[in-house]
């Protein structure tokens, strides 16, 4: 396939995405500026930053550049150059911001602890580790290798989150808590993933071809958990915390231990769903 | 029993752990001093940090509110306004000083790469998460959520330590490196609990009720352990580094494995104290 | 032997590791600048960076400095000052120049999502951690240890990683990720070793004496491990992710699981330079 | 006259400015950018501020709004929440940006150690001033009088020039070298004045009404003139250096002494555009 | 007169002082925070400098020294240590916050841009640096000339002001706009003068004795007039905008040129309260 | 003249001035040591900024690049990169080092406020600005001037003292108070002459060439002063304070007023060094 055809494609995908979810995003946008102002009304001594951050904007994606490019920037690049950087990236890819409402979502629905979407919005950093990587991605993509790594650097740096800029995440994914967060450069997490802090998605060895995992839909990885090397976690498993991963995982299954062993069956909802994660 | 006798029960409370533990406090401070003097003369270049931070107040609480405001502060809130904030906490309730008192020892008698009791005042991270979230939970309890998450994300940023503010945590508490520690929403950690780096204290699903686990009295948890789900870990028991506990655990046992299992029943004194991870 | 034998010895060996790296160390210098020029050119909005970093300056120990005197500063002790802190220690001992060297060709070598030497010079907080704690380390053996506690508070805040000043590391070390690392005050790390992110190498508690672990030469050891005590880890051996490690493991070995046990033979290359984690 | 005309006069006012600008606003865009890139080219340690302040935007206002932002943050408004300020400013009065370009033009033609048009724009506090005023003005006229103070003191600390935000500015205006300059309420500086550092427009006494000088078209004002009360000085007249002024100047005339008389007539080009201080 | 009956004297009359204006200062400070309370809730995007700054503290010693540490912090000293330096002064010294409040009223009675007491507390530089000076003098008087130096240094950097921490100023005093001012060592400067921008009250040669300016009561300065010498300026007199004195001044005529002359009589009120410069 | 015999003249010069001065040099570099130690022991709370800036380094060139760059750094270029800038000049021209031993003796001499060379050293802008104009200068000469610009506007916004990087000033020189001074391109200020703030050597209209005065040494010039064009102010003259001259001035006499004339003859010392502003 041509890359123009696969631009076209691209292109033809992000209309039909943007169709679907305008509604939504803007159902979502409001919700957040009503618990903002709240939380300003009600917490003065931080009123600047909700102002700032969410109620001075009249957009979702204005709110969120203005809330990364404050964690991302640093002496390297201020955090005037770093939203322009993301304002282009998510000009030139609208699902970047479609991604970032979904992944909103799954943290509301998923946390008990998460009673709003402005808390994940304004305070969990394994949100603001993916919609950072989201802009490293596009630059990789973009061949601004240099810059793709600084954000890498800086988001581990500042989160913990280690992702790999060339690594491939869907949406509607959930990083909790996140510290030690390691994602590797030919990884696959597909939609509706749940990971928690200290996961490690590594690869093997020094081969330089495709190494690292491929996780699919709606798989939770528990805390501390590593899968390790190019094999797949099928649709719907559980990786339960602490367990050391190496070989495929069929779909809808619970495994657990070093290594890993099968150790159930799932059924019903995606564990990703129920955060659930004994085994 | 209404909040008003709640209140005056903690006020009751409050003089007589006042009684009790000011002579103590007067001497941990005088130590500290006589440590820190010594450090000023013999380290210059970091002479400004001893005298701003330490020798310039007259008491433990002003050192302390220094030192965590220079830690907690952001572009966000800054340093004076959070120094005020703590300062308010402490003055509301002073027991959390007095908690601070008691973890600085227990870190002090039971860390021997720690020779003296201003190393971890002014260089652990684990004791400065501790105390940040004495103040954050102080915060949550006078339902100020925004700023208590605030405190949460920036110590989740700053230190790698994420606690959720509702979190009850007791006296003589030691965090032996931090990094990578996750505390939930409805966990009780009592007096005397020594927990390493990496480890949770992890929910079960996305019930809202109480969820957490319970640590008793004199608890080791070692380095990357996770404990998941509202069990208990009785008092005196330990949980060896690397195990995932998913049920409750008796007294004065050594638990350990994927999953983990009893592996050595304990006596003399408590685990937290010996901290010997091995199992 | 005399402290003025040891230092004769010393010096006898930095002169023969001076003459013996030297023109390496400025191939690599070279390598690095022409690949940063290549980066400035393409990426110009980090161009004051590449430059300000690396281009600049006319040798690599000029570059390092500044780099890392970048990334360690803080109110507390200015970039200005650090830096000159770091010039001393490279001047007063050489060798921590060429141990970097050997670090990053390490690096190059292993790790295959990195294609340059500027990659992890300029971004992986692991070969960051590494060289700040060289600087510690000759801190902590002048008896500057309020400084040196400063440095490893600073990379524990930093970059996730704590290592007590008086841990002893070699040369060719790789530490692939970095956040959560935990190495003890009496281990010694010799060269050519392998470090995953989450790895332990603690202590058993309270004795003041020898506790913690001696890895030899060219071991790998795998994410989240934790290797206890004042043990041995044998010349290029494996420890598996997530494992716990108790005891002695022979050489050239793999052990896995909690606790771990020998699961393998090696036989070929070092496993620190194959880095592949699955057992 | 009604605001709702008087709205509509300003709309057709700016349609019209509009137009005749443009081509002549894109030129002067082209210019700066050839210049600033050749000077990226030749001083790449100060290249990122070349690029993030110039070059990587594709509208002179764009440039300005990043230029200004970064001069006029603080602790109290970050450099993004300002930068959205201006960017408001700029578009609900478009004028503000064809007087800056103005502006420029009359410092680049009227400055002989000015060989550029980027000059002024990235390092002259003269011109930040007037253009940070702009700002201050249209905040003023739109009852934002807390946020326009802000500007008006963060001008004053930063650049050394008082403007009170309801002063009332004209286009190609030069305030050259501009420290200590101050600038009254009521005051009114028409198109085309030059003005050097140290001059006051002052008014007289407590009254609250008309109380500030009107500057005509054309005029200079020497280093440190004071010119007091609601005066008009004629278009075209010149103000010596270090004079008083507290009667009105007819147009064409230099005045100069304490206090000052007429001391010449002026004929030709306005003495704004020769900067000839001397009397 | 011994330092110890000084020091009874002066604690009698602070006793007497503190007696006359705490109504004043109390009625003063609730008329500052509702004005403020007025500005956060119209600009929102400053909300958090009018809570940090004034609305969080109850006394208008704490709001000023919030405000004044703000102002006067670096990388020298910082914002809490600076504070901490002032509100140390305040108690010492209770006179200095009398001082700060006839200072304010002063402005607001005599400055016609001036509408409400909120403007020059927050944005007025010229207070600030007298409530800066105050500080300074404080620190000299108790011999930490170190600090008090830093303290004029960084006022002088930071508002243009620059006074000898050894200069005697009363109370009731404006700076009005103030960049430029200089003030010597042995001056004096009594109740209730006014001063604009660009006054320079400076000595002659290099005798160390009083060889600075005695301005008295009710004096007004215009705009960058200059006053050198051991001479006295007599109470209620005025000196024209751009003039040089140095010769006695009687009381209550206006003096102006250079070098100055008599050329008007005064009578009524204080020129200091009327604020005209003309002559 | 050749550039290749201007160097050489330039490089015989240099060792000329080398050996001349160097004993001098040492000798106060000694005596600013020890009033620095004296500082740090009495004023703990300052001590960093006394050892970091003179106590930590073995010589006076060390130390003034250090204050500097902590002085003139910005996001634009930090402090570690305008120190090697600093530095760079001093080694490719010594005499930077020795005009600035010179201007500090001049200040010591002159100032009676001043009684040590640290309080300059330390803490006098004017002091400050001469020095980061020498560096401007050698950039200027080395045709880098972009970054001479930003020395200048970093001086203007930081000192408020503006002068041209072109322009030519001598050994010995005292700019007291320095706000508000500016000095034009083509300006020669000779060695030993004292300059107050305020004051403007100024240029006359748009002629490119030599434009602006030439003060011959022992100079003195009154605060606020104004001397506007290509003219002579003759050896040993003074311009009384607030003075605008626009004519040459012979050697030895004292000339004043708007416009200045002569109006006093001078004998024995320089009028720079008796620092007598009255005329």
């Amino acid at each position: 396939m041509s890359l123009q055809t696969k631009v076209s494609e691209k292109e033809n995908a992000n209309q039909k995405v943007k169709r679907i979810h305008s509604n939504d995003l803007e159902s979502l946008w409001r919700t957040i500026r009503d618990e903002v102002k709240l939380r300003a009304d009600f917490e003065p001594i931080m009123s600047t930053f909700f102002y700032a951050t969410v109620l001075n904007h009249n957009s979702f994606e204005g709110a969120l550049s203005f809330l990364l490019a404050s964690k991302l920037d640093s002496p390297v690049v201020s955090s005037m150059a770093i939203r322009e950087i993301i304002e282009e990236a998510y000009q030139a890819d609208p699902t970047i911001i479609f991604a970032a409402e979904t992944d909103i979502k799954a943290v509301r629905e998923r946390d008990p602890a998460c009673k709003s979407f402005s808390t994940p919005f304004l305070f969990f950093k394994g949100f603001h580790a993916i919609q950072g990587h989201r802009i490293a991605n596009w630059l990789w993509n973009n061949d601004r290798h240099s810059l793709a790594f600084y954000f890498q650097n800086q988001m581990s740096e500042k989160f913990g989150v280690d992702i790999h800029p060339a690594a491939n995440i869907g949406q509607g994914i959930m990083f909790d808590h996140a510290t030690g967060i390691v994602v590797g450069e030919t990884t696959t997490i597909e939609d509706g993933v749940t990971m928690l802090h200290g996961v490690t998605l590594g690869g093997t060895g020094k081969d330089r071809g495709d190494r690292h995992p491929k996780i699919r839909k709606g798989v939770l990885i528990g805390a501390s958990a590593s899968i390790i090397g190019n094999i797949e976690i099928g649709e719907g498993a559980k990786v339960g915390a602490g367990s050391v991963v190496m070989e495929n995982v069929p779909a809808q299954v619970t495994v657990a231990g070093v290594p890993a062993k099968i150790v159930g069956k799932l059924s019903g909802a995606y564990p990703a769903e129920e955060v659930d994660q004994k085994f």
